[in-house]
């Protein structure tokens, strides 16, 4: 069994050594350096510019501006192409901006001989604005007399939906009326999330060159195949005619399911003659130009029987989209679909779910895709619920868990697989739950303690709300080893190692056997989406599979050639075999000599295979946190923290492990300290670097311990589902769950930083 | 019809400007740069090296002698891979070599952080030889008593082969029955051919670097493939942890057809801890250690009846292979089978062939891989049995051509198609032949004329004396353009657009709308052995219409699944159209939109096919060429030249036509000033570099003349056969036959340099 072995990365030695190879270090010298001026406004018109003397400047090759770019407008989000034109995505920016929508917007760019001159160039360019007032809130966006961002939306509301599931026969007309009857208990909560920024290691970096008439995009990006398409819309150029080379990554999170930067180089690259062009982006413009995770406020009802089951919820989201669509309204619509799902309601579920441009930092895709968000909202409420009705937080949230079998109403996917069950139990002896919960009762004093959990569960790709497709490629090389060839990508979550253990369980051989081609380049790769919605593993894992059994059985029709008489012949090893007694009879090494060389029948062994994945399913999960307050200062310190993760069968163990390491720091920082904050009078961005902004580091941690309920999903490609996205999910609610616990206090805005902390005391009653 | 368009190159564009990148501007800098240190003598060993003030320079960071390369030796040519041991290529080299058989052979290197010290450090080894006289020629390695370069071959034969057809049933017993008959006019000659080398713009360049525990090489390369598998072999690791990259390269014709440096270059990074090294080889390297073109000395006789029919030919040829076996024994069995063709004998032929090792430059393939030598044996041969015996020289050949349905007894390949007639009676009208040859009769005087004309034939790829096996892989693109993806490598020869030209023929598109990938990264590129013997076109050009047909019906079966009731489709254009009626019904952009991106069936299209080549066709041509010779100062200026080809349809006329000039003035250096000498008591190449080395310049040639008889092959994929490598074979031989025709002094040796020239005439009483 390859499946399910915690083999060291593949990549792990060139990583550490310093020997793989990022963007920048493939990057041509000397090259010309590109740099963008950003607007000094957030809302607003630039009326003219004047770049006279940044053109006049030795060394400057071109000053271009908004001005000067095409005028047709192009969509940005990482998402499959729709052949239907209403499910496309947005199409609201320029590759520079007339119309200023946030504090920074692209405005114009410098392509000088070097980074130095680009700069001063930057700074010799005149500017003259119309501004307008910063609109950083919804509520203000909504407001009427606002002027809208964009002239497609008068109202600034990029989309609104409601959706309510179909009652079951009852005596209900309505998820209204089950949510105001009388013989339930009643609920109301508001919740508010913030926003945050993915910050990956690596900021995006790409370069472009001229090819012929092709134009070629070396990026870090997750989706190269969609930067493909996108950078030949922005320029509105035949798609074939653009190539996108993605090589390793460092880090994207979601951020480079975004198409941010490489329309604007490419462009930049064409009017430079063709000319190799490097566009670096800082860690400043990574925060105010790039994506963030979306502030989401939450208005949730919930009716409760008087045995403890969910009869019917509500959820009112408002969603703050910033300056541009990025992936428009489906991330709130995400929000409501996994607000809507974990637990089930035995009635009626309504959801109301807006989309809202605001002149802050565009928020998009990011680890979790809304439903950090949502979780925060479903389990904070779970909480509440359970406290102002005397119920056992835990047992009800067990009792109204959603069942194996269950089927989302409204958009069909299927729990093919629950371990959600046992998730809950494991991280409850893990923790000492039900000890600490007793223990930590009734506490006073400054120093207080508590415990609290968080259930949640993930989709697995994104079937059937949107189009899931990959294709896979196997090669036979001539010492029996094969070359794995994928568009899916390695964005440092080990897809590589996880995507060669797949293609080796299905073939046969060893994972050592199987070469994987890390870096992607659209003109060979096969097509894939990309690393997003933790659907690799599980959509192009299908595809490797099927890649994967048709090479093996291309191998044994060949083998059949060289073993008359041998019919039930296998692979196992690095041997073709006899299937039934095992006994060797063919090496591959030998095969592949004979195969490529033989004068009698040479033939190269590839196979390739698009595998379209028509389903969906969930992974399940929770969060079990011990924590420390100390109330004066308004300071959480995590005494213990487990995650516990249903993610089907794990491939690698080792890896799904660190996976969810990641994943819990990212939601520690969600929970305790990030935030992105803005000057209200200019709607500058305050804290856009990594000094201000608090991201935690490994000392700000408790030691992170990950479990597992391994299920075997029948669903998955190999009994696998969703783990890259969920370990951020259950950390925040759980831990102002915990917070709740050590203080009474209910903490509904996140993150719960000191100043919060100490406001909310003082408002409980805690602090004078 | 975009086959026999004269399509601009592919390339043209990034060629002309610059922007094409070359192994060089691929390679990242900073990075060590590796030097070899050559030996100062010709024959010996190396006893000891001392290294230590090399290695204590600073900025060394490895020395590497002769004393620590693997113990193993492996072969350098760039054959197929053999499964059959008997037929694998000799291994006769270490990756540095202790036992010194050319003068500069690689015995240490040096990697450092830059070049200068590099090659400081490779002059502070010290080295001790054990000297041996240099042996430059076959007699001299021949002679008794001299000791073996390699001790696998005591005699310094590396390998003889005798071969005679057999007889028809006749009154003759063998061939030398023939030969001697007195009934029949007999002929003996003997000609003699120089060393000249390649001479491509770019010299061999690599650099290397480790990816995991896998090697990459980039460099420049006819054969990705073949390089791949022989660094596996130097390094002793399996072949799969090899990669290959190679970009544009600046010319090879057959000396980038050997794996040259890449295995040192590997080796040397291993050792440097996987850092990448950069191996340069300088223009005096290429000249000394790299390879050149085989000098050979041909015997040969013939027997001609009175009606002007060859009834036997004997040739005896003896192959200097310098120091090591490169291609072995194939060069000179090539040139005594091309001997054997072109002309029809009526009953026998017979040849001996000799590969001998001395201490010369090691040559091994160049364009025409032993032919040039054989056609200037071959075709000085038939000038002078029709001088001798009084017939007409051009009637002569006409009346003894290989026809049509000719069925080699040997190695069984036929003629399906010859235009070899036509060529030369439009070179003789071209050049005004029957006037000429009149005219220049019977001259005096210092300064004469003359008109003369050799004929060739050239096999078509190498099966079946080896294998031929080529894949292509065609990926559909998001609208509708496709990328052709190949092993078979553009060498500067137009390769990439002849190739997208064949593709789009088999699909039915404009060539405009199929991408080539030009780099073959052997990670992913399909499998083919590479540029040499004039079969890309043949046989890669079958894996391409194999490949496009499959993709064409792949396209045409999703096409029906959109276009219910369509049974006759087919593609032209852009569009799926009625087969029958031409009517457009579907734009193929459209069609790849749907076919990437529909929920209901999405597929990414593409095919990928091996073609195993079982055929061979001869293609011919003739050179005619007028001169002018200066008899006091032994000076020939060719006032008139022109090469008629049949080389079956034009792929691309244009493209042709620059093929054969390149050819022709490769054929002029090699009548007229070129070749490589050396200092007899050091064996030292004195001439190795473009000043001393005369290689002709634009300005030493006439206008040059291509002309074609386009015929038909039916085995070529698209009526195409050779058309690579014959411009340069019939050049030297014409000069030389118009230097009889003026003068009556037969010259047989090359090059007819003026020193020579003088010589000769003074022999012939021309000169005192």
């Amino acid at each position: 069994m390859e499946i399910g072995r915690s083999i060291q990365r593949v990549d792990a030695f060139d990583k550490v050594t310093g020997r793989a190879r990022f963007t920048d270090d493939l990057c041509p010298r000397p090259i010309l350096e590109a740099r963008i001026l950003h607007s000094t406004i957030a809302n607003g018109w630039v009326k003219s510019m004047d770049v006279s003397r940044a053109q006049a400047l030795p060394g400057v090759v071109k000053v271009l501006t908004c001005f000067d770019v095409p005028p047709h407008q192009y969509p940005t989000p990482g998402h499959p192409w729709s052949v239907e034109e209403a499910h496309q995505d947005v199409s609201d920016r320029r590759l520079l901006n007339q119309r200023v929508r946030i504090y920074g917007d692209d405005i114009a760019a410098v392509v000088a001989e070097d980074a130095l001159t680009a700069r001063r160039a930057l700074g010799l360019i005149q500017v003259e604005y119309e501004e307008y007032p910063p609109v950083l809130t919804p509520a203000a966006a909504l407001a009427e007399g606002t002027p809208p961002l964009h002239e497609e939306y008068p109202g600034n509301v990029l989309k609104r939906h409601t959706a309510e599931i179909p009652l079951p026969e009852s005596d209900f007309k309505c998820a209204e009326d089950v949510l105001t009857f009388p013989g339930y208990h009643q609920f109301r909560g508001h919740y508010e999330t913030q926003q945050v920024q993915h910050c990956h290691m690596e900021p995006p970096i790409s370069y472009a060159y001229a090819e012929g008439e092709r134009i070629c995009v070396v990026t870090s990006t997750q989706i190269p195949h969609i930067v493909r398409r996108v950078v030949g819309q922005a320029l509105g150029i035949p798609w074939g005619r653009v190539r996108v080379v993605k090589p390793y990554i460092g880090g994207g999170f979601g951020n480079k399911q975004e198409v941010l930067y490489e329309p604007l180089n490419a462009w930049l690259c064409a009017q430079a003659g063709g000319r190799p062009v490097r566009l670096e982006v800082s860690r400043e413009e990574t925060f105010q130009n790039t994506r963030s995770r979306h502030p989401i406020s939450f208005d949730v009802r919930a009716a409760v029987d008087g045995d403890g089951y969910l009869m019917a919820r509500e959820c009112v989201a408002v969603s703050n989209q910033g300056g541009y669509a990025s992936h428009g309204h489906a991330i709130v619509s995400n929000a409501v679909t996994g607000f809507r799902q974990t637990y089930l309601d035995q009635l009626a579920h309504r959801s109301d779910a807006w989309t809202v441009y605001t002149n802050i930092a565009t928020p998009g895709a990011m680890r979790g895709y809304g439903i950090p968000q949502a979780n925060f909202a479903l389990e904070c409420m779970m909480e509440d619920i359970a406290l102002q009705y005397g119920l056992d937080p835990l047992a009800f949230r067990l009792q109204n868990l959603m069942p194996q079998g269950y089927v989302d109403p409204l958009n069909g996917i299927v729990c093919h697989s629950t371990g959600a069950r046992e998730c809950v139990e494991k991280g409850r002896h893990f923790i000492h739950w039900d000890e600490l919960r007793a223990k930590y009762q009734n506490q006073t004093g400054p120093v207080r303690r508590g415990v609290g959990m968080a259930v949640f569960s993930y989709k697995t790709g994104v079937w059937p709300i949107s189009l899931e497709t990959s294709s896979a490629r196997v090669v036979l090389n001539q010492d029996g080893t094969v070359q794995l060839q994928l568009g899916a990508t390695e964005i440092g979550q080990g897809g590589d190692t996880v995507f060669s253990q797949m293609a080796a369980q299905a073939i046969g051989i060893p994972t050592e056997d199987v070469h994987i081609v890390s870096t992607q380049d659209t003109d060979t790769a096969p097509f894939d989406t990309g690393a997003y919605a933790s659907r690799q593993t599980y959509v192009t894992g299908h595809a490797i599979k099927k890649a994967g059994l048709q090479f093996r059985d291309k191998v044994l029709e060949y083998a059949r050639e060289l073993l008359p008489g041998g019919e039930k012949l296998d692979i196992q090893g690095r041997n073709v075999v006899d299937g039934a007694s095992g006994e060797v009879l063919l090496p591959l090494a030998e095969l592949a000599l004979t195969a490529f060389y033989s004068f009698g029948h040479s033939e190269h062994l590839t196979a390739e295979a698009t595998s379209q994945c028509r389903d969906n399913t969930f992974s399940f999960g929770c969060c079990f946190a011990e924590i420390e307050v100390d109330i004066p200062v308004g300071k959480i310190k995590v005494l213990n923290i487990v995650n516990v993760h249903d993610s089907g069968k794990l491939i690698n163990p080792k890896l799904a492990e660190a996976q969810v390491h990641g994943g819990m720091s990212m939601g520690l920082g969600y929970a305790l300290s990030e935030e992105m904050k803005y000057d209200p009078k200019t709607g500058r961005l305050l804290n856009g670097n990594l000094l201000d902004y608090k991201m935690p580091t490994a000392l700000d941690h408790p030691e992170l311990h990950a479990l597992f309920v391994e299920t075997e999903d029948p669903s998955g490609p190999f009994g696998n589902k969703a783990l890259g996205e969920p370990p951020a999910i259950p950390v925040a609610p759980a831990v102002r769950n915990a917070l709740l616990h050590a203080t009474g206090v209910a903490v509904n805005t996140l993150p719960l930083s000191p100043q919060r902390l100490v406001e909310a005391f003082r408002e409980g009653g805690l602090l004078e």
